[in-house]
């Protein structure tokens, strides 16, 4: 951020800047412990890595013809399946099903009317059967109609206990180890790393500042409304609505960005059709801009679902072979998780 | 932030860091000569001074039992006659009007239409009278309709030409210099500053980073939706559309603020009833908090609107006796312009 102000930092800044000095060192040792010597140690050699190791240099170095001012360097990254494992199911689905029994608690009638009777029953077949009318509904029952608070607290409570049923670990440890990586790079760099998530916003932000070191007020995610009133004692609190204000998926993407961001990043990675517009968007900057696109081809270490797989169409979903064209297209960056990564997970 | 990172910082940015230090004595230097020597020079002493004075200390000095850790302090401020003149008219209904010749060139069939016709007549009177419905339909004429990109050139194009009638002054130069202090003394001290404006988010985000020093991505403004596009090139581009999606006023405000950044500040300015949520909401978190109130009470130098002015009910409009009630029985901090300003502008 540019100091622009009529005044400047104030000596109090400076003071404390000066103060700090003589600790410096100490800092920079007890960091450089835990330091990338070379940056991005978790990705192997090859046109990925460089792609991302040239956009940095080309933006940041002074001279540069593609030169970005610290204040314009914005980076943008979808969650699902691009910094975390996103099957067999998102993990916020996984909440929002874990969290039927609680909602059946409060309102029984539930039991006995669908989609509910359906989760209770613990059918897996059935519950991933479950059409999207059915699903919103589960989202709608429990992700709306608390105080933010106590769904804040809830999703915390839920992260500490739930395991992703293939590795047996919390989900927050099923992040990409190579991704934060390059959420490290950028930000030793000057970016500003934004999460640009078709998930819940209040949902993601209640980890994100632990998991990714992207605090709540970068995240820009599917939001729905929350209605400001009063509780018995006089204090104010905030309702979740059932009212979408942002389905950050899609146009949402670049939308939400404008919305909540204002400014259009010069970098972004995504992995779905649900990205498509956001790396487009990105890509369509002046200068320098690196849109990257994350192909699941690893069906040992994590999963192969794209298209080049060779799976039917209805199978691969969101990831269509039309969505690989554009990259090649536009200009994107393919990184294969198989070829490009080293280590999946920081616990390997 | 916190760098809870696996990784932590890089080695780069270490260096970058060490490579920085020769010069930093010479930036000091240069800094110095803007700097505040001692916090809030345009500020008289008393009540409101020494609140925020206390308020900074008690929330960033190591062992205080008010201690706000770096990444949780959060500081709002309301524009319009908060952080800036609001008489006669709002800054941006005044760049809506002006804007009016423009939009009926482009669609001369509005020439005779209400209310274009009354704003095309240039008649003050008439056009001060105007009710809100038709004000809407000049707002939307004007801020929707065209591409992000052409609105932010046209309000930058315009500010540097539009002067306030009374000051003969561009309408960014009429900030208040003792909040412009506020700002400087909070981020001095780790505070993220925040604009949470019922005026247009798109309009106040072109020159909120010259203006205050404050990045687009920290305004929280009245939000219209955008719609993701392509021009015939084939490249993106997003539009303005006539959709609201946050009406940043009263409630909107806490509504908002939960959207746009998703924590609760621990201070908060305002001076109308518009500003009433957020400074309850503000006041009502935990630990020290502060919510302070902007008193036009100076005629003189500036304007004189709020209750204290005896002003009967139906003029004071917003400034309500029942808001300054609220601010004592709250524990608000009310800022008398005439009394705790040793200067309103930096221009004096």
């Amino acid at each position: 951020m540019r100091s622009n102000s009529p005044n400047g930092p104030s000596r109090r800044l400076m003071l404390g800047a000066l103060a700090a000095l003589p600790t410096l060192p100490a800092l920079f040792g007890a960091a450089a412990a835990r330091a990338q010597v070379v940056p991005l140690p978790s990705w192997n050699d090859g046109p990925a890595k460089q792609a991302i190791l040239d956009f940095v240099r080309a933006t940041t170095e002074r001279g540069s013809p593609s030169f970005v001012p610290p204040e314009e360097r914005i980076a943008t990254f979808d969650q699902d399946g691009t910094l975390w494992v996103e099957q067999p199911m998102y993990t916020q689905v996984i909440y929002c099903l874990d969290r039927v029994p609680a909602v059946v608690k409060a309102k029984p009638e539930l039991a006995k009317v669908e989609p509910f009777k359906t989760v209770l029953s613990g059918n897996r077949a059935a519950i991933a059967k479950l059409p999207m009318h059915d699903l919103i509904t589960i989202l709608t029952a429990t992700l709306t109609g608390m105080s933010v608070d106590d769904f804040n607290a809830d999703v915390k409570q839920w992260l500490e206990t739930a395991r992703n049923p293939r590795w047996q670990r919390p989900y927050t440890e099923l992040t990409y180890q190579p991704m934060q990586e390059v959420l490290v790079h950028l930000r030793a760099n000057g970016y500003k790393t934004y999460l640009v998530t078709g998930g819940g916003q209040d949902f993601v932000r209640v980890y994100s500042e632990r998991v990714y070191a992207i605090p709540p007020e970068q995240v820009v995610g599917s939001a729905g409304g929350t209605k400001y009133g009063y509780a018995k004692d006089g204090k104010p609190f905030l309702t979740k609505e059932p009212k979408l204000l942002l389905n950050d998926d899609n146009a949402g993407k670049p939308e939400g960005i404008h919305l909540m961001i204002g400014r259009r990043p010069h970098a972004a990675f995504g992995n779905s059709i649900g990205d498509r517009q956001m790396l487009e968007y990105t890509k369509a900057g002046d200068g320098a801009r690196l849109s990257m696109l994350v192909l699941h081809d690893d069906a040992k270490r994590e999963y192969a679902y794209g298209p080049a797989q060779g799976l039917p169409a209805s199978k691969v979903g969101t990831f269509t072979q039309a969505l690989y064209d554009e990259a090649t297209k536009q200009g994107w960056t393919v990184i294969s998780m198989k070829n490009d990564w080293k280590r999946i997970f920081a616990f390997e």
